[in-house]
This record gives C-alpha cells, structure tokens and sequence, in this order.
C-alpha cells in the first residue's frame, strides 16, 4: 500500500524502518528498482478508501497506530515507477463501487500507454462502511449488489477497451488530414441498471488494451466474478492443501465460464523472512513478531470482517473466545497450526506478519526449497511475495532468494513488451476465450 | 493537453511535429527538462471530458482531425515529469462537476507528497454535454448550477486539505506507539446540497497541504469564483486594454472577497513564434498557418461557444455573416484587428494559432520586447506561454526567447521548494487572506 502500513502493523517503528517514507517518489524508485532488478513480474499495490472503525465503534485506534491510515493514491506511483524501470509491471487496485467506468477506463488506457504496456488493474468492491460516508453514497452496497454493479461496470469497460475503436481506426494520414479513421470508432451505448455510458471511449487503443487482469475473489460471488474475469488470481491460504482445494474450485469456475482454466494463473501469498543463517533468520522473525502491535492487527481485522473484536483480551485462550462469530474470525489464522495452543496476541501476531498465508522462516536455501515444494506440487504460476518490513522484506528477498531461484533455474527472465506477454502465454491482447472478447 | 492538439488542430501534420508522440513517456520528460532548463515555473494542462460534437451536430468531423480526441488523463504525467526535473511545477485540470471532492482532495495529497510540493490544481467545471452522457450525470448541469456545486466543492477539499489534520498531528513516536496523534484529526462532518462527507481526510498533511491553485474565469460567475479561489489567474485577450480590464475587475471582486489583490497572480496567455530572423520566423508563421485546419477548427470553437458553426462558410467575409450569435462568436478572435477585412477561414487560422491571446512573430529580441512591453504596463506576474506546434512551441521559446529575457533581468529563478514559494511571495501554504483560511 501507499501507505504507512498495509497488514504489519507496528513495524514501522523498527529502527531504520522505511514505511514513514512513503510519501516519497525516491522511495518508491528503490522498491521499483530492485523488484526489477529481482525479476518480479509486477509490483502490487493494495488500495482501501475510508478508515477502519470497526474496533470498538472508533477510528482513533487505527489513526494512533497508522493501520492503513494515513494512505495515499498508489496510481500516481506508477509513472514515477516506470522512469525508474524497464520492464517491471504495475499492478494497481481500483474499486467498482466507487468509481464511474468511463473514468476508470482512461485511467487505465492512460497509464498503459505512458508505461508501454505494463500496466494491471486489481479489482475489488471495496468493504469499509466509511468510505461510503466520504462519497456520497450514504451507505455502503451489500456485498450482492457491489458483485452486481461490479459486473456492469467490467461490461462498460470491456466495451471501451475492445470494442469502440478498431485496431486500424487510428492512421494519422496528413495527407488526407485524417489521424483517426471515425468509421472505426463506435459508441457502446450502454443503458444499465448502474450505469449509463454512450461512447465513444476518449482514447486511442493502448499496447494491452484491456490492462492485465488481477482478481483475489474468497466470497462464493466473489470467486465467482474472479472466475469470469480475472487473468491472475491471488489466493492467501496457510496451508498446500487449501490452496490446491482453492484453484481445483476456481479451475472448474473458469472452465465453465468458457475459459480455459491454464490461461488463469493462480498466486498464492506467500510472506518470506530469510537470513545468512537460520540463526539471524528467526531473530528476524522474532524481531517482528516482537514489534507487531496486537491492538493494531485487531482494529485491521476487525475492519476485514466487519467485527468488533476489541472485546478480546490479548492473554485470552483462543478456545475461550465465547462468541461463535469471533471464534470463526480468529480459526481463519489459527487453522494455520490448529495443534498449538494459542492466545489471542499470539493469534493477531501471527496475522499481521502472514495475514492467512504462511510465513517461512530461514536460510536462501530453506526459503527456496519451501517455494519450490509449493510450485512443484500445486498448479500454480508463482507466488505473491508478501512485504511485511520495509524495505527489508523485497530487498532481503532479491539478494538472499532470487539467486538462489535462479541457480535451479525457477526464475526464468520473462520475455515479452508487455505485462501480459510476460505473465502468460499469449499475445498483448485478451485471449480469445476471455468473456470479453466473446 | 495530454492529446494530439489542444488548440491548433492540423499542426500534427508538419513533417517531424511530435504531437502524435502524446502517448509516450519519453515525449513528456522531455518537455518536462526543456521547461526546467527554460526557467518556467509549471507546465499547464488543460483537460477535457467528452467528444467535441456540436459542429454539424456529429463527432466525426472532431474524431477525423484530433480535436483534443483521442485524448489521455493529464495526472499521469505529473509523477513520470517529476522524476525528470527538480523544481519545475505542474498544474493539472480536474473537473469540480464530474468528481467528487474526497476523492479528489487525496489525488492531489498525493500528488504534492510525491513531487515535494510542486503540484497545482487548474479549477475547472466542464462544458461539453458529452461528457455528462459517459458520467451518468444524463444531462451536462447548467451554467449556475456548476458554479454552485464548485463552490461547495472547493469548500469540502479545503476542510479536507486544511483543517482535517493539525500541522502536529503527524509525530510518528515509536516509544509511545503513536504514528498519528488521533486528537490532532478532525472529521469535517459536511453535509451540503451537493455533497456529504463525513471526514478526516485519509492523507497526511503535504508540503503545500492545499495545491497551488489556477482559474481562468470569463464568465461574470466564472470571475467571481476565481476572484474567491485563485492564486494564479489565466486570462486571455488579443489586446493590452482587454487584459487591463480584465485584470482590474478581478483586483476588485478579490479585494470584495477580502483579499489582498496584490496577492493574485495574472498570467496573459501569449503565443510567441520566434526565428533567427524575422524572415524566418515570418516563414514558420506563414507554415502554421496555412497547415492548420480550418474546419477543424470550427468543431473546436463549436464545442467552446456551444454553438453550431457548420453553417458558415470559410471563404465568407465575418461581416457578412447573418446570425447575431454567430457574428458575436467570430467577433472574440476578429476583434484583435478589427479593421482587417476577415474571412471566416482567416478567423479560424487566427484562433487555431492564438485562440483569443496575442500571436507575437519575430526575431528574439522583437519577441523579448513584445513580453517586456506587456510586463511593463500592464499588472501582471508573466505569461501563460501557449503551445501551438510540438516540440517547437516551447524548445523554440526556450532556445530563443530565454537567454533574451534572462539577459534582460526579466526572468530571476525562482527561489523557494515549492511551487507557491516560487511562484508568490509567501510560503508553502496558503495566505491566511485566503478564504480557505478564514
């Protein structure tokens, strides 16, 4: 996040800790110099409007301790980034709950033209009851109807990116003082329950057209809507198999929205803290989890679940927790080790380093050998390399990992212009089985 | 404009004119280091939503000839420019009527986080129907009406920007585990007759908290509310008598808005076609304008004026023109040189070139004086220098004119770290005469 703190929250007061500069373009050139120079396909920004007050009615917790608060707009880092790169894709988030389509779609037109095709789109539906009470909307969607205008809204933008202008429309001919054909520009006249957009779309085809797809969809309908859109899937699961049970379900979804379900390549988390030794790995580690703010991660979680959770004492049994709801809140993370005997600190401690994905601790060997049982024996296309500490997490990853990946030959450079050629097997374009090309 | 043409469609066809180059990041970092080493405060974007389709009531005749369409989203260039230069600034159109305030005050933050204060906000309400049929707005608000909901706008986004967090709410103090002082954060709790947001603002305070503001307001409302908003005004008039009067009624109505008059900025717009000599600047005169297009340009001023002028003839002589609106369009541009004896196609050459602002042609030293005898007598702060060919406009002024006024003593660098610094005598935020403050 372009912000203090996206899920590790207290980290930032680590000595010599980066998440303070955030609001510095220099910053984010490091980060996108050495995810490049690391062989990252993209970087990944995660986006959230309003702030958390689920925990204990208040916002003042999450404001104290900078639980994703104060955030900035990721998408203006992407052309900062791109001067500072070559090849490195730029994954942004951008939600359909509050934005307008055309818009959006000019966004994303703009920013893939300006970084030659390096550029995906996150979408998400967004879930914090604040935002709605900074843009006008009153009241949050229910989650249906946020997947119901969501889809709407993927329709208009489908329509805008590969429909209304043709790939010869544009021909700047002086001669017959024509730079764009007009027989090959179309409006979409699109007259829906959520949105009303005539066309044409402003801008002129771009490299990818459609940006890069992600999609991180848990929820039935939310899988569902990933299923029918997504490119690249992310998942968080503590465990192989609940990734395998995720992409055998989602394989099938793809599959019977017409998609070929290889062409959907799927990410689990994946949160790495690695040492010259195993020694100075788990010192790390404890390093961490020492500094994590427990209040903090249960005002986050509170928020992701839209549950009060500032009843829990951090010295509480989980197994004691009474109420069945919070006891289902807390089981997403502690089903990582369901055998240990955990408490509530233990428990928020554990979620603000790895979320619900694992966290392996060790050597560049051990990292890699963890990394490469997971993609031999999953049907995956890689892994979604969690930040916990900045900026040790992504610098630590490409001096001590990617090397090591790269001797077994797991780190292949990827070849291609654009993001999407990179990532998948096709062309620039959408794939033909994608459902907005049909 | 991030787009083929702003004002002076046909000027893409020049063999080597790099206007077609729009889409590419190379193009505006260069512009972006000519403009630094040129001593220019900020460039300026002007920006557009819609398709200009009032000329012969169709979009093709725009579309045909790149009349600001294809076009991309200016605020993308700003973070790729800075990374290119150190000081220069920027100043970027949104639309208070196709946005909204929460959304937009935190573009900005980010916007001045990430370029250390150099970012300014061009105030606009947009005119093109349209854009109202892509937005779901179904019908473009009237004149009044825009005004009314900038207004309350611009009220939300200065709450947002300077009251929402205390300049020592930020302490960022590891020992007592407090990032953000909640006390120091305020909800701006609006709850007006176009907005409600409920507040705080989700960023931290930036280096100049509300960005440098820009307006070019004609209409007597549009005056009002620049003369209440502005730090920076546009204006654009073919004669010094037009700029001395429009200046001195805004001096008024901001000294009515309790404001220090002399702290309001005016900047004529001026277009300056310079050569070694004043053959060869008349011969790239000449070369403009017999490349621009004129029908092309009657689509644009039709968008503009919100006025059908398909109907008119290119050779006809202005004077002979039957329809009062009409004549009261052409006669904005005619009225530069009244006694001429125009034809509607030398109207329209004229206003692609200079549009209503002065088109000065000469050797640098004729062009120096020109700027010099503007400078001298009128009550302005420099000129808004416009762009009429790509690259030459602007490498061309820089290459010519600048070492002239800089040989002069007309053009100081400026000091200070942000734009409001180098641009106004105060500091980096904004004066406390300044209605956002009082």
């Amino acid at each position: 996040m372009n912000a203090v703190t996206h899920v590790s929250p207290g980290l930032w007061r680590r000595p010599g800790d980066r998440a303070a500069d955030y609001t510095d373009r220099d910053y984010w050139t490091d980060v996108a110099r050495t995810a490049e120079r690391g062989g990252f396909d993209a970087v990944f920004f995660a986006d959230v409007r309003g702030i958390y007050d689920v925990f204990d009615g208040a916002r003042e917790p999450a404001i104290r301790r900078a639980v994703q608060t104060p955030s900035n707009d990721p998408r203006f880092l992407i052309p900062a980034m791109a001067e500072a790169t070559d090849d490195l894709g730029f994954a942004v988030t951008r939600s359909t709950t509050y934005n307008q389509p055309y818009e959006l779609a000019r966004e994303f037109s703009t920013l893939d033209h300006l970084t030659d095709g390096r550029v995906a789109f996150n979408i998400v539906t967004s879930y914090l009851d604040s935002a709605a009470r900074n843009l006008g909307v009153g009241q949050r969607l229910d989650h249906d109807d946020r997947y119901d205008r969501a889809d709407e809204f993927m329709d208009v933008c489908y329509a805008l990116w590969e429909e209304s202008w043709d790939d010869d429309a544009v021909v700047r001919d002086p001669d017959t003082d024509t730079y764009t054909n007009p027989e090959g520009v179309h409006t979409i006249d699109h007259d829906g329950e959520w949105f009303t957009v005539e066309g044409p779309h402003g801008c002129e085809p771009s490299p990818q057209r459609t940006p890069f797809l992600y999609q991180a969809g848990a929820s039935d309908r939310g899988r569902e809507f990933a299923a029918g859109n997504a490119e690249a899937v992310f998942c968080s699961y503590p465990t192989r198999a609940g990734v395998r049970d995720y992409v055998e379900d989602m394989r099938e979804r793809a599959e019977s929205h017409g998609r070929d379900p290889d062409a959907v390549g799927f990410y689990p988390g994946m949160v790495t803290i690695v040492g010259e030794t195993e020694e100075l790995a788990e010192a790390k580690y404890d390093h961490y989890r020492d500094i994590i703010d427990v209040e903090a991660v249960l005002a986050l979680l509170s928020g992701f679940m839209d549950m009060d959770l500032s009843a829990l004492d951090p010295d509480q049994r989980v197994e004691h927790i009474e109420t069945e709801a919070m006891q289902g809140a807390v089981n997403a993370f502690t089903k990582a080790d369901p055998d240990r005997d955990w408490t509530v600190a233990e428990m928020a401690r554990f979620a603000g380093l790895g979320s619900t994905s694992p966290v392996v601790v060790g050597t560049p060997e051990q990292v890699a050998d963890e990394l490469e049982a997971w993609y031999r024996e999953l049907p995956i296309a890689g892994f979604n390399v969690k930040e916990v500490a900045r900026p040790d997490s992504i610098e630590d990853f490409v001096s001590f990992v990617v090397p090591e990946l790269r001797e077994r030959g797991l780190l292949d450079a990827s070849e291609g212009d654009t993001l999407r050629e990179r990532v998948t097997d096709g062309g620039p374009r959408l794939p033909n089985d994608h459902p907005a090309r049909r």
